[in-house]
């Protein structure tokens, strides 16, 4: 399997995460897309990703998977050991629609802040901006992290009591938050207490080099 | 269990034809959330669902389940027998990758663009709007359709040869489209020809009365 990412891009964190957790890293081969020369907008990348966004999942016969939630989905499913994305039907649905949400209060506000209302990946990148969108996004995004703060003063886990993909994407907002100066609120003490955990895993740790280590394992 | 939805929104009908795909209808109590009077923004329904949409499933223990995507997959997985979601770790990942495609590229730029570049659901609703920003997901929506149209020019279905909640959520994106007067243009003759196909489903054709329906079979 190969793996389209940039390995600091907080969406890509999402997949190397995962990829950590089910212990697959030395199965794939990560191939470098460099987000700040806008190459994930180029012709011959949208026809891996009509979207144009990191990652692309490539699988052995060509086909190509995007979106990190379909990407976890895939790789969770792999060995027929489901830990991230659910096992029971209740479990799959409040994980999916914790990750979803984390999506949708955090990790897309921020990024929609970054491209419009920050020089974002740069001129010839950011062809097209909208500063008030991306401003209350940012104020969304800041909201969001009180929502979850919330949610972690009254559970271990942001869908409850195991790790999972909802966890990954919280994860993944709070990384794309610290690259854009968008620290938590002092006063999201839960928040802060599950980031500071989350950071012990391996998988959350070694994210960044894990393109190296993967090369230097095959 | 228990949907809270409005008979004739986009987002509800996704539940509404995965609810009767599955033969459910029957298990299900309908209460309605009046959006023309923003019943779904009001804070007794946030309590539900923070992020203020429709719809939301109630499970007979009090848990509530948002977002289309995990409502789907919960109720898809119930008895065993999964028809809409994927059963291998391949059709997963192409299933959620091309629902969330069809989520992104159509049916949440129509929605964006009916909230913000037209009256939405009224003064009282809408409080915040941006024109600009809703009339770029407009050309979105439409470059959208022309990209499903060519997914389906060599396919039966949105993910591939049968089915699924890919195909659910694209026709949720046209029932939108069409609820706000986007057709699809007329060069889209395989997005079309399925779609036209799609409404023959009962799932699909019958999705607004089901509510009522529902109430006659309790």
């Amino acid at each position: 399997m190969k793996i389209y990412d940039w390995h600091t891009g907080p969406y890509p964190a999402r997949v190397r995460i995962a990829l950590a957790e089910k212990n697959l890293q030395s199965r794939v081969q990560f191939v470098s897309v460099d987000l700040w020369k806008g190459e994930h907008k180029k012709a011959d990348f949208l026809v891996k990703n009509y979207s144009g966004t990191l990652p692309v999942l490539e699988l052995d016969d060509g086909t190509y998977i995007a979106e990190c939630t379909a990407i976890t989905e895939y790789l969770d499913s792999l060995d027929g050991n489901v830990i991230l994305t659910g096992k029971t039907s209740r479990e799959k649905g409040i994980i999916h629609m914790m990750s979803k949400r984390a999506e949708l209060e955090l990790l897309d506000a921020v990024s929609v802040y970054f491209h419009h209302a920050t020089p974002g990946l740069g001129p010839d990148v950011e062809i097209y901006q909208n500063a008030e969108w991306g401003f209350r996004q940012r104020d969304k995004a800041l909201r969001g992290m009180h929502y979850f703060d919330s949610v972690l003063s009254n559970q271990p886990f942001v869908a409850g009591d195991t790790f999972s993909m909802a966890d990954i994407t919280v994860i993944g907002g709070l990384i794309f938050a610290g690259l854009v100066d968008l620290p938590v609120p002092a006063e999201c003490e839960a928040l802060k207490a599950w980031y500071a955990r989350m950071q012990e895993r391996p998988s959350v740790k070694n994210r960044i080099t894990m393109s190296e280590q993967a090369r230097a394992s095959v």
